[in-house]
């Protein structure tokens, strides 16, 4: 190719550590980026690589809406290396399966091995069963695109079973069973009924909604587990009010592929569960070869070093980290974002020889939103927000969060159109499988899933 | 679920004809339209079903942009439930694997029947191998969403692997072969040209670029066939410019997983082939028990009913209407708009009891576009246009053709976007295979593919 009017950045940085990120979550990419600042600053010497599985960042806390079609993959997934394009850092597209932290290298599934300096694991939480048979055979999860996009087509494919007669009414081809009332089940909760109350009623006007059955089951007492008995309770109602069989004190036994049991001996028949009840760290956290906590979470000093191990930080979903109360810190984005801080901070005050302060956890509070114009918020101080007002705060904070200019006007531009039109125009099913099989005569097996 | 506010549409016309149409492609979408608009005018009484293998109508021009990561999938597919949600049309989502004419049923690929009065088939074209070996195991399509969403990953997916050392330089991991010089390969090649040295220059600063070869094979002795010496030149031109190796009077011998054969015998080491060869009817003309012509097209009379069957008609590729010249009408979008909107005017005189006359196809011209600000634009009247000017018409053309306001509005949102920042943006690896391994424990096969 002739040379073009670009010309490339140099991503080599003579001198310095190597340090490799693993996970381009909300930590990881926010700590590559406070890294790259410091280096742009002349704070730090590095040479910086980041490892991920997807070649895209994943904003998870908008995956509900990309399964309930509000939005598009691509509003809330963004190209690792468009976000770090101008920061000089390296990008590795792949999945590590292991930290040899004597020799100082992690090895990737494709069995090549990258060298390190300083090693920060920041590869976040994988859906939790609990053990509970069947759901990893039958149950949808949600936390990535793929996830997220296969959900959206499943649930959108129930309704075209229906209208082409090819379900019973009573067979569970229209009833949704959501396990985990915390705010993951919640939001899909509320997105999938709204979903069928503004679009399936009027893409299928043919179709009985009285068979429409959404269930969200919750062991515990209360919906939205962390957060005050107030907004457990406005949860529950906007949900119960949106339609929403909700099941508090009651959970799943057991997942099949048409019907779930639940623990107080109910058989629901449903062929759409989808599994929102529990993450668990990364299965990496257990290669390490460290003693993990109970919730399979690497255990961290005050600088999120892991125990034990030379050089390798743990932060984010992966990390055990300690708050003030001595509880282990929530799996959520926020307390990700201020380790990957914290880390950076270290790093740039090792170079330094300055000694850092031990790392502390700023509660920013919570918010989950429970439909249009309805949410929860608690914020620092016992501030707590309900309806219109918390609900305006959560899409400016999501807007906020949202990487990448590009993305916060897509999804600002769907937002505007699905409340102004009672529309989600994001109904697509786009199964990479019937590229296999309808357009060619005989059909290539995409190679893209064929590894 | 509660009432909404929404009432439900009713789409049962009692009385009339029950006419079912085959495929929503440029063809079925015009006619459903059509005949929904004279049912509201009163100029026909008729029960109006849709049967596609998609729920939505693809925008096939701009597949090739989906492709390179210009556009977005959602902005080249559009729900067919929401376009046509007013119309009162019942939507079947399946896909027909027989005709049974004197039963007057079409039969789907889940068994069941649908009876109809009239039937249309618009089922369009399949991509042709001519026979080449290899082509469907190894070559990839791009004649629906699925295909070149599958391609775009690849194509993405290929600089991954060189930019993490796991390609050899010699082993044409960064050669892009395509197959065919009409518009889908100019359009492909120059598209593809352009994300190369626009993008991925920027997204692979350590890439070497020298190493990426984009092959054009084209066995006649001009691209764009049917367009002008002139506009073939313009377009051969215009791609050499960008760096294409185009190939005239050459083609390909055969296809293998790690290279291709070209008929003068050179062997170009490849794992990407494009396969924008040629065209076929839709395997369903075989169904029908006519006799076909050398495209396996259905042979029409001049009101485009299939030759030996009553009450069927065929419209769009899947039909071998002969124009004025004598010769088939090309495969083309604006022949199958121009026959959709005749068999409409069929059936309304057909209820009036009027003759109607007979189906003349009106040529609109071809256009083609190479790159940024360059395209070839042949209009009625021997207008010729290039370039800029081209490039433009072109752009506002495939604007106005495209369904939806809001797809409209998202793809010249995405032009701009790309066209301002020499970015695309829309470049993320979306596999639903990660859906299974990647994010849950032990991860369940996502059923939209495991049917």
């Amino acid at each position: 190719m002739r040379r073009g009017r670009h010309d490339a950045v140099t991503t080599q940085v003579n001198g310095g550590p190597h340090v490799v990120v693993i996970g381009g979550g909300f930590g990881g990419l926010t700590l590559v980026r406070e890294l790259a600042r410091a280096r742009r600053r002349g704070r730090l010497r590095a040479r910086i690589t980041l490892v991920d599985r997807h070649n895209h960042h994943t904003f998870q806390p908008l995956l509900y809406q990309v399964a309930t079609a509000g939005l598009q993959p691509q509003d809330v997934g963004i190209s690792l290396r468009a976000i770090l394009r101008r920061h000089g850092i390296e990008i590795r597209l792949g999945t590590v399966t292991g930290v040899d932290a004597t020799r100082h290298v992690v090895t990737l599934s494709d069995g090549s091995e990258l060298a390190y300096d300083r090693l920060v694991l920041a590869v976040g939480a994988i859906t939790e069963d609990f053990g509970v048979p069947g759901v990893a055979e039958h149950a949808f999860g949600l936390k990535s695109l793929p996830e997220a996009t296969t959900l959206r087509n499943e649930l959108l494919r129930r309704f075209e079973e229906v209208s082409a007669d090819r379900a019973r009414s009573d067979d569970g081809t229209l009833t949704f069973v959501i396990a985990g009332g915390g705010p993951t089940g919640v939001e899909l909760a509320g997105a999938l009924a709204e979903l069928v109350d503004l679009v399936v009623r009027r893409d299928h006007p043919t179709l009985d909604l009285e068979r429409v059955r959404i269930v969200l089951v919750e062991p515990r007492a209360q919906l939205l587990g962390g957060f005050s008995a107030r907004s457990g309770r406005a949860a529950l109602d906007g949900l119960r009010r949106r339609g929403v069989d909700v099941r508090l004190g009651v959970g799943i036994a057991g997942v099949a592929a048409d019907h779930v049991e639940l623990t107080d001996g109910e058989v629901v028949p449903t062929r759409s569960v989808v599994w929102a009840a529990g993450v668990a760290a990364s299965p990496l956290a257990a290669a390490l070869g460290v003693e993990l906590d109970r919730g399979r979470r690497v255990p961290v000093d005050d600088h999120l070093r892991v125990r034990g191990l030379d050089d390798v930080f743990a932060i984010g979903d992966l990390a055990a980290a300690i708050g003030a109360d001595d509880r282990p810190l929530p799996q959520v984005a926020p307390v990700a974002i201020q380790q990957a801080r914290h880390v950076a901070r270290v790093l740039v005050d090792e170079a330094a020889g300055r000694p850092t302060r031990s790392f502390r956890y700023r509660d920013k509070g919570a918010m989950a939103t429970i439909g249009r114009a309805a949410a929860v918020a608690e914020l620092p101080g016992r501030v707590r927000l309900r309806g219109l007002v918390a609900w305006v705060a959560w899409l400016l904070l999501h807007l906020l969060m949202l990487v990448g200019f590009r993305n916060r006007v897509a999804v600002l531009l769907s937002w505007v159109w699905n409340y102004a039109t009672y529309d989600h125009s994001a109904r697509l099913i786009l199964d990479q499988r019937e590229a296999a099989t309808a357009e060619t005569a005989r059909g290539p097996v995409p190679r893209s899933w064929a590894v």
